[in-house]
C-alpha cells in the first residue's frame, strides 16, 4: 500500500509500505520532516498530522482533543497505516527546527558579549593570535629565458614574502594554479596557514579577495548558533542560528543515539546536522558577510559529547552504554573536507574537548569563556540547555557534572514553547490582584506573541507561584478569567487569547507544562546541590554564579531563585554570560592559545557521574517542588498572595 | 536527428545530433570508444565503423578499399551525419586500449629487472627503506574504572609500540575506530607512516591484515604499466599493463593537450586515465595479490610532462604553447584521495619530477634506475616510446632532450601494429634467397601471429633492407610471393597469410608503415646526433648505451644499428634495461633515498629544446633513410643481397 504525505509548503511525497507500518517511521524513511522531540513515544504530542483520505489505526492521546480528532488530527507516532492513505503534514517542524535567524550585528548588545570575552581572556594572558594569513604576491610572467614552472614561481614568491622555507601546495590549489595566475596577470591572493617553518597554501584567488574567516559553531541538542569572524582582526562578520535538524530523530541525546545505531542511522543523523542545518546557515552567513565559503580557513565546534560524535559521524553508542566511554574526548585532525562542510576543504575543524559522556566541549569552551579558571573566587558555572551542565571551582580545581533537564529551557516539552526568536514571550509579570499578565515579546515594537521561550517560562511560573495562582506542586489553586480547565480538569493559564496572539491560537501554560518545567528546574538544582556536597561545600561558599545558555538574555535571576532553580545567594553574585559555548568557540577559532588553554581545562576538570552518585535521586525528588521541599534552602522565596 | 551506435560486445548507445555533425565527435560525446590515434585528422585509418542503416556523407580515404566501402565501412572522422542512422562500432579500440595483461611473476625474467635495479641502487649507496609501517597493537577493554576514550587508548598503545610522541588519527580512521576495536576484541592492525617524531595512522583493520603495499605506475602515452610491491620487503606482488584509455582522444601528447583544452576536456582526459585505465588495473592487481586497495600506502607515478598534467587534472596548455612552461616540474602534496584512486585516500602520490615540457618524470625515474649518474662512463640513455627521450652524461653532468617518434615503437601508426602482448611478432629473420620469414611470437607454444610489435618491426625492416627487398627509401625493390601490391601500386610484405594468422586477416607491412617507421627511427637518431654535437662529442665518446622502453625485451640491437636507429658502436656497449621508468618508480615508492635522489637528478639535468635547436631538422631529414644519407656513420650496416 501507499502513503502520500501532503507537506505544507512543499511537494507531496509518496512511499510504499505494509499494513501496520508506523506512520512516523514511514515519514522518516521518506525523509518527511515531522517534529518528534520525544522520538515517537507519544509523550510530547508534537508529531500531529491530519488524515485527509484513507484509514489509520490510532491510539487516542491526551494531546488530541475530541474536536481535533474529529477534524482528522492524529499523532503520527501513535498511528498505524491500514490502507492507502493521504495525510497532511503541517510545517510546524520546519518552523521550529529551521527558522533561521540572522543576528543584527549593528546592535552593541550582540557584539558586547564577544568583546567582553576577548577582553577577559586577554587579561588572563591569552593572546588573540593565529597563524592564518592572506598575502598578495606578484610574479614575473614566464618567458623563454625564465622557464620556471608555475608552482616553483609561486613558491619563490611566497618564500620571499613570508620568510619561510617550505611552501606546501595541495591538490585543491594546484589544479587552479595555472588559470588563476594567468587570469590575474600573475598577481594573486594566497590564503593559508603558517605551520612552523612551512606555509600551507589553502586557497588561491584574485588579489581583491583577501578575506580570511573563522567560523565558530555551537551545536546544541536543540539549537545551533554560529558566528563568522575575521581571522585577522577578530571582528564579527555575521551571526545566526537555527534549530538542530536532528530534532526530528528525538529531542534528547539518548533518543538520537538509539536512532543513529539503526541501519544507516549514523549517516542520517550526520546529514541532519551537516547538510540540513549547518550548510544552510553557513551559506546564509557567507552571503550576508559577502565572503566566499572557501575563505573560511578554520572552524571550531563546541558541542556536547553526543552532538560531537553525531557531527563527525563516529558511533555514539558507547556514550550511552556502560562503561560510558566515548570514542574521543579531544581530537585533532578533522578537516572541513572530511565532512563536506561548505568551507575551505583543508580548513581544520577544532573540537572543544569533551570530558565525559555527558559533559562535552560546550562546557569546556564555556568554562574557557567564563574565565574563572584564572581566579581565586569559588565560581559556579551553569549551562542551561537540553542537558544542564555545571562546573564548580576556581584556579586550583574544577569539578563538573551534567543532568538531563530536557528541552524545556529552549521551549521544548512545553505546549506553547519556542526558542527565543521573534514573537517569544521572554519576560512576564502578573498582577497579584487582577491576575493580568504583562508580557515582554522578542521582536520589533508591536510584535504579537507566538509562544513562550525559556526565560519567559521561568518568569511565568515564578509569578504564578508568587501570586498563589499555583501551589508548590504546580497545580492551579486560584480561579479567574485567565485560568481555564479542560474537560479532564487540567488547568491552564492564558497568557494571550487567540485574538491577542500572532498565530490566532491561544497561548497558555498548562499543568503538564508546569510539571515538565518543575522537573527540569529540579534536575538543575539537585545537580548543584549534589556537586557542592561532593566537594563538601554549601551554597554559602559560592562567590560567583555564571549562568549560560540560549534561554534568552532576559533570564530573571530573582525569579529563577524564587522557583528554586538557582541557589538562593546574593543576586549580585549572578552574571548571565549568554551562549558561552559559542563565545568559547569564537575564542578558540581566533586564538591558538585559547585553543591550547581549552585542551588544558578539559584535561584538568574532574567529572562527577551523577546517575550513579548516591543521593542524587533523593535530591532530585526533593527539588521537584516550588521552591523546594526544604524551604530553608530558599529563605528569600515566598508566596505573596 | 539521432545516431545509434551498435557497439560490438556492448549495449547500443543513442545520441541526438544535428545535420552535418562529425561522427567521431558524436561518438566521443556519447562516450563510445572509437580508436583514433591521429585525433581525427584522417591519417591513421583506425576509426572505422560500418554503416548499418541511414546516410553518412563521407570523404573517401586510402584506408578504406572500394570493397570495404561497398560493405558499409567508413572512417568516422571523415563522416558527417545527414539523417537518422545506425552504425556498427567494432571492438578494436577496446582490444587495443584496454586488453589488460597481468604478468606471471613466477617467471624469473619478470623479476630480474627489478632485482637488478635494486642491487644497482644499493651499490650506489641508496638504501631501500621507507617510513611506512604496520603494527599490531592490543589494548585493555575499557571499564568503569578505566575510562579512557577509544582514540586516547589507541594513541597510548601506538606511542608505546612505536616510541614516538605524536599520533595523528585522521577522519578516515576515526570513523572506523569504535567498531574495529570492538569487533576485534581490542587487538588491531594499524598501518601508517612515521613522520619524524609523529605517526600518521592511515588504516585500522583486523590483526590478520598486515599487508602494506606500494604501487609504482608508468603512465606512457600509449601504454600504462604498474607493479604492486610489499613496502617492507620490496617483493613484487603483482604486475600488469594495459593501453592508456586516453588514446581515443589522440595518439600523441599534442592532440591530447588540444583535447583537454576544450570544454570539460580536462575532466574527460583525467577520467580516461584514472577511472578507465588505472582503476581497473589496480583493482585487478589487488585481486591477484589478495590485498585490499586501502593497503596501498604510497604510489609513485613516472610519466612524461603532459601525462603528469593530465593525470592530476592540471591544465597542460602551457606545455604546448610558448614559452613552454608547465604548471609544475616536481610537486609534493598529492594524495590518492585527491584523485579518487583506488588506494588508501591518504596515500601520498609521488610524481617523478619533469625537467621540461618534453622530458618528464619517466626519464628522471629511468635515469635513476639506469644508475649511470654514479659512474665515470659516458652513457647514453634512450627511452623508446611515443616520445623518444635521451639523456647523455655521467656523474659530472647530464643533458637531455626529446623527440617525437610517434607511436610506431608501441605498434601504433603501423597497419598491423600492436603492443608486445600475446600474438605479437616480436622478432623476425628473412631468408635472403627465398624471402621466407621466420617469426618469433609472444605467447605460448603454437600461438599464431596477431600483429607486429615494436621490436618485430625493427627486425622486419632490417631484414627487408639486408635482403634488398626494400631500398634505402623503404620502397619495395624485389618481387616475390611474399611481396604484393595493391591497385594503387603500394607494395607490402606478407608475414602471415590470412590462413596463418590468429585473426584470419593477413599480417603484412606496407610502404606507408615502413615510411612511418623510418620517420620514427630518424627522429631518434637525429636527436642522438644533435645531443652529442651540443656537447661537442661524437658516437666514439659513448662508453655505454642503455635502451629502455616497452618495445619488448626482444629488441635486436644489431638490427637497430643496421637500420640507422641506434649509433654504430660496439654491440657490447648496449644494454636493454626494459621499462626503466617503471623500475625507477618502483625504486622511488620503496625508498625515500631513491625518491630524494630522483629529485636531485631532475634538478641537475640540463634540458635541450630540440625543436628550436639549429641543425636538428637537417639531421632529421638526413636520418630518414636506411641507414642514413651519410653511410659513413654506419660502417657496419650493409645490404647483403
Amino acid at each position: 500500500m501507499k502513503v502520500t504525505f501532503q507537506i505544507e509548503g512543499a511537494s507531496p511525497v509518496q512511499i510504499e509500505c505494509n499494513a501496520g507500518d508506523n506512520l512516523l517511521e514511514l515519514a522518516r524513511r521518506a525523509n518527511v520532516a515531522i517534529d518528534a522531540p520525544c522520538s515517537g513515544n507519544g509523550s510530547c504530542g508534537k508529531c500531529r498530522v491530519k488524515l485527509v483520505e484513507g484509514e489509520l489505526e490510532t491510539i487516542p492521546s491526551r494531546h488530541i482533543t475530541d474536536e481535533e480528532s474529529e477534524a482528522g488530527w492524529r499523532l503520527s507516532c501513535n498511528s498505524k497505516v491500514m490502507g492507502d492513505c493521504t495525510v497532511f503534514v503541517p510545517d510546524i517542524a520546519s518552523a521550529y527546527q529551521s527558522r533561521m535567524k540572522t543576528a543584527d550585528l549593528s546592535s552593541p548588545k550582540e557584539i558586547a558579549i564577544f568583546e567582553d570575552a576577548q577582553a577577559n581572556l586577554k587579561n588572563s594572558g591569552i593572546r588573540f593570535e593565529n597563524n592564518f594569513r592572506c598575502v598578495v604576491v606578484s610574479m614575473a610572467e614566464p618567458t623563454l629565458d625564465d622557464t620556471m614552472p608555475d608552482n616553483e614561481r609561486l613558491t619563490w614568491a611566497l618564500q620571499a614574502e613570508l620568510g619561510v622555507e617550505k611552501i606546501s601546495i595541495p591538490y585543491a590549489v594546484m589544479v587552479k594554479l595555472a588559470s588563476t595566475l594567468r587570469q590575474n596577470n600573475w598577481t594573486v591572493a594566497i590564503k593559508g596557514e603558517l605551520q612552523g617553518d612551512s606555509f600551507l597554501c589553502m586557497e588561491i584567488c584574485a588579489p581583491e579577495d583577501t578575506a580570511i574567516v573563522g567560523c565558530a559553531i555551537d551545536i546544541g541538542t536543540t539549537t545551533v548558533t554560529m558566528v563568522l569572524t575575521d581571522l585577522t582582526t577578530g571582528k564579527l562578520l555575521a551571526k545566526g542560528s537555527s534549530g538542530n535538524g536532528q530534532i526530528r530523530y528525538g529531542a534528547d541525546v539518548i533518543n538520537r543515539i538509539i536512532e543513529q545505531g539503526k541501519d544507516g542511522g549514523r549517516k542520517k543523523l550526520q546529514d541532519a546536522i551537516i547538510k540540513e542545518t549547518l550548510t544552510p546557515i553557513i551559506a546564509n552567513l557567507c552571503r550576508s558577510a559577502g565572503i566566499s565559503a572557501r575563505s573560511i580557513l578554520r572552524l571550531c565546534v563546541a558541542a556536547n559529547t553526543t552532538m560531537n560524535h553525531l557531527f563527525v559521524g563516529v558511533d555514539a553508542e558507547s556514550v550511552r552504554m556502560e562503561p560510558y566511554i566515548p570514542s574521543f574526548f579531544g581530537w585533532e585532525g578533522l578537516l572541513a573536507g572530511d565532512l563536506k562542510l561548505p568551507a575551505n576543504p583543508l580548513a581544520p575543524v577544532l573540537i572543544a574537548p569533551n570530558i565525559g559522556s555527558y559533559v562535552g566541549g560546550d562546557i569546556t569552551a564555556g568554562t574557557l569563556a567564563a574565565g574563572f579558571w584564572d581566579r581565586d573566587e569559588m565560581s559556579l558555572f551553569i549551562d542551561l540547555g537540553t542537558n544542564g551542565e555545571l562546573v564548580f571551582g576556581n584556579r586550583d580545581f574544577m569539578m563538573s557534572c551534567a543532568c538531563s533537564a530536557g528541552p524545556a529551557f529552549e521551549g521544548g516539552d512545553i505546549s506553547c514553547g519556542m526558542r527565543a526568536t521573534d514573537g517569544a514571550i521572554e519576560a512576564c509579570t502578573i498582577d497579584g490582584t487582577t491576575m493580568e499578565p504583562t508580557l515582554t515579546i522578542v521582536g520589533d515594537d508591536g510584535q504579537k506573541p507566538v509562544g513562550i521561550c525559556g526565560s519567559g517560562i521561568i518568569d511565568i511560573i515564578s509569578e504564578l507561584f508568587r501570586c498563589g495562582i499555583i501551589n508548590a506542586r504546580g497545580q492551579f489553586s486560584r480561579e479567574g478569567d485567565r485560568v481555564k480547565r479542560d474537560q479532564h480538569g487540567m488547568g491552564r493559564f492564558i497568557l494571550a487569547t487567540a485574538q491577542e496572539s500572532e498565530t490566532g491560537r491561544e497561548i497558555s501554560i498548562n499543568e503538564v507544562d508546569i510539571d515538565n518545567f518543575i522537573r527540569a528546574k529540579g534536575a538543575i538544582f539537585s545537580a548543584i546541590d549534589t556537586l557542592l556536597s561532593a566537594v563538601d561545600m554549601t551554597v554559602d561558599c559560592i562567590d560567583k554564579v555564571y549562568v549560560a545558555g540560549g534561554i534568552g538574555s532576559g533570564i530573571n535571576m530573582k525569579n529563577s531563585v524564587n522557583i528554586g532553580m538557582l541557589p538562593d545567594v546574593d543576586l549580585e553574585k549572578y552574571a548571565y554570560i549568554g551562549n558561552s559555548s559559542l563565545t568559547g568557540a569564537y575564542a578558540m577559532v581566533m586564538s591558538d592559545e585559547a585553543n591550547a588553554k581549552c585542551a588544558e581545562l578539559g584535561a584538568n576538570m574532574t567529572y562527577l557521574e551523577l546517575s550513579t552518585h548516591p543521593g542524587y535521586m533523593d535530591n532530585f525528588v526533593a527539588a521537584c517542588f516550588l521552591p523546594h521541599t526544604d524551604s530553608r534552602l530558599f529563605p528569600n522565596s515566598k508566596q505573596e498572595y
